[in-house]
C-alpha cells in the first residue's frame, strides 16, 4: 500500500527525502500521472489536483499541507466519507506569529505615516503609542491564531478573539457566535482575520462589519482573499473608516496587475507570504497521523467537514 | 529646599503634575528663569540647559530623564562632585522593545522588497527565513536593551551582545572587551546599536566595523547619531556590504533636509521616535531616588561619569 505525494508547497524535492525518512515502511508514490495508482490507501495535497482523486479506489485518508483545506472539502471528486486531517507543528506555526506581530507592530507604530514622512522630507514626531493601549482583535481561533494570540499578548497588546463556538485561552477575552461579533469589533483598533473559509465566512469583512470597528482601525488580512469584499474595503480606507490594511491573500493569485489594490496608498500588498510552510516542521505530525490511521488509532486534526474547517 | 524640572521631553505639565503627586513633601519649582534658585537641591533635565547650573548654587544631585545622559555628562557647567542618576521604568521601556522588535522583523521579513515590489506590481515570493536562524546582535546591554533582548529571545532569534565588561544574561551569549568585537559583529545578521556615547564609542560604526559584518547584513541605530560615521554607512550600503539600515538618532535632529539620507533606498529614516518617554512610567523611580538621596540611602541607576554611562 503507497502513499501519494500529490501536490505540494515549493520543490517537491525537499517533501520527498523528509517524508522517506519519515515513513520509512512505506511506498511513497510522486507519480500522479501514472496509469495504476490502485495502491494508493492514503494522499497528500496541498491543494486540489482535478481529476485525481477518481483515479484512487482504495483511498482511505486524505492529509492536507495547508492550514486551509477549504479547496480540498469543496472537491467534488472526494467522497464524503473520506476523512481529510490538517498538519501542524508542535506549538504552532512561528513564522506566522512573527508575520502577525510585524504587521500589527507595523500599524501600532504607524510606518505608513513614517515611510511617507520619509519621502518627504518631512521630520515630525507624533506621540508615540503603547501596546497596553491598543486592542487587537483575532477573528478565528486555530491552529494559525493560538501562536499568533500569545505572541501578542506577550507583547503586551489586548488580545479578544471572536469564534463560531466559546474558546478559552488564558487572557484572550473571547466572543463567539454571531451575535458577539459587533462589540468584538467596536473594540478592535487591529484587526487580523484568520478566519477558515467556509460558506459563513464568505465575504464576512463587508462595508457592514467595516462600520462595526472604531473610525480608523487597521486590518490585517491571512485568511482568504474571498473573505474581502474588495470594493468595500476600498470605500472603508477612502472614507477614512479604516487607516490601513495589510493584505496578503486575495481573491485571486496572483494578485491581476490592474487590481486597484497594487496602487492604493493605504494598501500593503504581500504576496501570500506570511507563512512558507517547511517540511521538517510539519512532517512528524503527518508521519504521526499515518501511523495512528494504520493502527486504527484516533487521529489528529480531524477536519469537520460540515463546519467547513 | 526644592527640586527643580530643567527640561522635559514633551509637553511639562504632565511631568508637573505627576511629579507633585509622587512628591508631595517637596517643593516643585520650574522657573529656571527666576532670579533666586538657591534653594535648589536635586534637578531634573530631559537634556542640557546651558547657564542654568552656575545658578544653582545649592544643587547636590542631577537626575537625567533620557536613557543617555552623555550630554549632561559633557555639561563643562557642572561639578564632578555632582552625582547623576537615570531613570527608568521596572522592567525596563517596552516602548523601545516593541519599537526594536518592529525593525528586526522588517529587516527579517524583508519589508522594503515587498514595498519596492508592490511599487512596481511585482508578485514574487522568496523563500521565507525563520528567526532562529537569524543572528541578531545587540552592541551595548544597559537600561534600553535589556527589554529589546527578552523580546527578541522570546520570538527565536539567536540573540548576543557585545559590552564593554562581561555581561552575564541567560541564554545570551556575550562577547565582552575590544578584541571581541570582529568575532561578535561577524556573526550579527542584523546588528543594533544601542551603545551609550562615550568617547570610546564615537564613529564605532564605520567602515571598519562595517567591513566585520557579514555581506547583507542590516543595521538599527537607536544609540546616538555620533555612533555612526555617515559617509561609511552609504558606502557599506551602496557596496551592498549593508542591505539595509534603520536609522532612528542622526549627528544633528531634525537632520538636515539635504542630507543623503533621506533619499538613500536602503535607508528607513525615523524622527527619533523610537521611545517618547512617558512620565508615569518612570517617575515613581525618580521619586523613590528623591527619597533616597535625602535618607542617605544608596542611590539607584547612578551614572558612573569615568565610563561615560
Amino acid at each position: 500500500m503507497s502513499v501519494l505525494l500529490a501536490s505540494t508547497i515549493g520543490p517537491p524535492d525537499r517533501w520527498i527525502s523528509i517524508l522517506e525518512n519519515a515513513l520509512p515502511n512505506e511506498t511513497l508514490r510522486t507519480d500522479v500521472d501514472a496509469e495504476d495508482l490502485s495502491d494508493v490507501e492514503v494522499a497528500l495535497f496541498a491543494h486540489r489536483v482535478p481529476g485525481l482523486i477518481p483515479r484512487l479506489p482504495e483511498l482511505k485518508l486524505v492529509i492536507g499541507l495547508q492550514a486551509g483545506v477549504d479547496s480540498l472539502i469543496a472537491d467534488p471528486e472526494l467522497p464524503s466519507d473520506i476523512p481529510i486531517v490538517r498538519a501542524s507543528e508542535p506549538g504552532g506555526d512561528r513564522m506566522i506569529a512573527e508575520y502577525v506581530l510585524l504587521h500589527v507592530l507595523r500599524h501600532h507604530r504607524n510606518m505608513p505615516f513614517f515611510l511617507e514622512n520619509q519621502r518627504q522630507r518631512v521630520w515630525e514626531k507624533p506621540d508615540v503609542p503603547e501596546a497596553r493601549d491598543c486592542r487587537v482583535g483575532l477573528m478565528g481561533m486555530g491552529l494559525i491564531a493560538v501562536p499568533c494570540a500569545l505572541v501578542l499578548q506577550n507583547i503586551g497588546f489586548q488580545v479578544a478573539s471572536w469564534t463560531r463556538t466559546p474558546n478559552s485561552m488564558d487572557g484572550i477575552e473571547n466572543f463567539h457566535g454571531a451575535d458577539s461579533l459587533e462589540p468584538f469589533l467596536a473594540r478592535s483598533n487591529i484587526l487580523i482575520n484568520v478566519l477558515p473559509m467556509t460558506e459563513a465566512t464568505e465575504d464576512i469583512l463587508c462595508s457592514r462589519t467595516f462600520a462595526m470597528l472604531p473610525e480608523g482601525a487597521c486590518l490585517i488580512n491571512i485568511g482568504r482573499g474571498h473573505h474581502v469584499v474588495d470594493e468595500d474595503l476600498i470605500a472603508a480606507l477612502d472614507s477614512g473608516q479604516l487607516k490601513a490594511a495589510t493584505l496578503d491573500v486575495f481573491r485571486q493569485e496572483p494578485l491581476p496587475i490592474e487590481h486597484p489594490f497594487w496602487a492604493h496608498p493605504k494598501i500593503t500588498l504581500m504576496p501570500h507570504t506570511a507563512r512558507k510552510i517547511q517540511p521538517e516542521n510539519i512532517v512528524p505530525q503527518i508521519a504521526d497521523n499515518v501511523r495512528r490511521f494504520w493502527s486504527g488509532e484516533k487521529l489528529v486534526l480531524l477536519v469537520d467537514r460540515s463546519a467547513g474547517y
